[in-house]
């Protein structure tokens, strides 16, 4: 009951902008940027597993562009809070669109160095048929398969949200990023000191060397092996990040997600909860590798991770073919204009994050909360 | 004793321009285009099992820039041939320099993207330590290990050499590159038919995703997998070859070397012969994976291949990270701009490929010739 007193005072206090939240009480604090693709899938479970965590204050969630539209994003997550009985956590709209990258550029990439798989919010075809979900204007809300929220999003910027909140906590907040960097990018800009004032960030995104897995998903790393989609859409952002002054980076790229599914098991067993998140997440639930959940999971439990590796690290920009590409470097070998030490997962304990994930999507935490 | 009236017709034949060569024996004929770095190693080691195989002709043997520069290349050449016994065999002079990249090029990149392991004769140190072999003048020779050359190159130029020679026997002869590819890049544009009366274009060259090996030569590969030194010493070159139209292209990139290694042990078994090319390789020989031994071995005997796979490709050019590297697509997904398709070797039978490289350069047959 003090922890639930805790939360509510902390929100209020956010709200107003005025002190510092549940730190008191020893909670790890948290900021999700997250782009959020449908009302299931990867990135909607990821910050249900944040959410749900006992320790963790999540002090926002700040929604950008990437899988989808930003607008569209905020109604799916606003939905979302209000079926699993979390309407006090405040979402910020983050940024629209990529620093430089567009559709068209997009395009133009394409026509030189062949199709890509996967470009989020401008694929308009997959698997050589159009895709349904696909809408030009990024400002369209289409109906949701969940209803429409009655939940609004903050006034507030995410931009303004994660400087203010960080500095209101310095040396505690951690900053999570799901998606692209974009937003991470305008906040470093606008304020200089912000990396040094975090704790740290950890973000998914990147690949290395995913190999084939029993699902489809890593075929596209095949003939592109460090060319991911969250660094894709804004790599001029996410170099831009990589070159600031973090406390500490953790990165879970695609690699070890490539052994991990979010199988019809594993949503049938967290649906036998019968939760408000367990009940939304096994109605929505969709069959994807588990990108950032294990995001997730190995942020609220590093014992997880079995092998990483500390390495330099940037996104090349540029016009090139490797536009987007992850670009590393063993420690000390590096170029040296401020690219920074990357702590990279790469490899995890599949079974005990799998069942981490079904304990907190199962959980009854939130609507006791 | 046919077989070596034969060639030695060939030679004068070739030499003087005019007909066909040993091409009514069924041999398989083929140019050998290779830089040569030292009278040891790799490269030298390849041309010598092409010189040896009993059922190929070695057309002519052209040297360009790559390892080392082209004059020491070419010394060390004519010398070899002395030491074995195979004067006949005619050398021309490649390209001295690639397209466009540079010393100066190189270092700009280096600032830029980090520091490489390998470029060729353009590398001033290694390991932290200054490089013996090293000299800024390109057409400096250095005193020789084995000695001054009495043979001389021929006066035309490796580039109208292959031209005039693909010409005189349409459809039958391989270009087996060994090194960066300029001089075909240089032939194919005085002689834009060059590619398709040829047999085949095989050449090593390229990577993918080559992995640790129990020596240390793959470790430049984890940090960048698709980066590879005859591509990345003249990429200009290497991507307007891979868009000519050749019938059939065979690549031997790195991935498949990795698992081998041209042992002292290997080196001592082949000196046993006491015959004029088993003495000289195990005086000289050098213990280097096997990159070139594979990329002729592969060609001589292909039933060595395990797995292989064909695929479009293309070297990316330009200004960025990726200058030099392999890009690739699965067929029938690339951008549509001429990229080739490419037999790429993924896997071969190491002990095999050991046991004819020992026949090979233990074999009598050249001074018997």
């Amino acid at each position: 009951m003090i922890r639930c007193l805790a939360a509510a005072l902390a929100a209020l206090l956010l709200a107003t902008g005025s002190a510092p939240s549940s730190a008191a009480d020893g909670h790890r604090l948290v900021i999700v940027d997250q782009d959020m693709f449908g009302p299931g899938g990867s990135n909607m479970n990821s910050v249900l597993m944040l959410l749900q965590a006992p320790d963790v204050d999540v002090l926002g969630i700040v929604v950008s562009s990437g899988d989808g539209w930003r607008e569209e994003e905020i109604a799916q997550t606003l939905r979302m809070l209000e079926l699993v009985g979390r309407p006090e956590v405040p979402v910020y709209a983050g940024a629209e669109f990529p620093l430089l990258n567009s559709a068209a550029r997009m395009k133009a990439w394409e026509r030189r160095y062949g199709p890509l798989v996967w470009k989020g919010a401008w694929t308009d075809s997959f698997g050589g048929q159009p895709r349904a979900e696909y809408h030009a204007d990024p400002f369209l809300v289409p109906p949701l398969a969940a209803g429409p929220p009655s939940l609004k999003a903050q006034a507030e910027s995410g931009v303004d949200f994660m400087i203010r909140t960080v500095h209101a906590h310095p040396g505690r907040v951690t900053l999570w990023m799901g998606g692209a960097l974009t937003d991470l990018a305008l906040a470093s800009r606008l304020d200089p000191g912000l990396a040094a004032a975090t704790r740290e960030l950890v973000f998914m995104g990147g690949s290395f060397n995913p190999v084939a897995a029993d699902n489809s998903f890593a075929d596209e790393y095949a003939h592109s092996p460090r060319r991911e989609f969250n660094m894709l859409w804004d790599a001029e952002a996410a170099s831009a990040v990589l070159h600031e002054a973090w406390p500490r980076v953790v990165q879970i790229p695609v690699d070890p997600t490539t052994r991990t599914f979010f199988s019809k098991a594993l949503y049938a067993e967290i649906g036998q909860a019968k939760t408000p998140v367990a009940s939304y997440v096994a109605r929505f639930g969709e069959g994807f590798p588990m990108w950032d959940e294990l995001a997730a999971a190995v942020w609220l439990d590093p014992s997880l991770v079995k092998r990483s590796q500390k390495m330099l690290e940037d996104v090349a920009a540029g016009d090139g073919a490797d536009y987007g590409s992850t670009l590393s470097w063993p420690l000390g070998r590096g170029p040296g204009l401020g690219e920074r030490e990357v702590e990279v997962v790469q490899d995890v304990d599949v079974p005990r994050f799998e069942r981490l994930t079904v304990k907190l999507l199962s959980a009854g935490r939130a609507p006791a909360r």
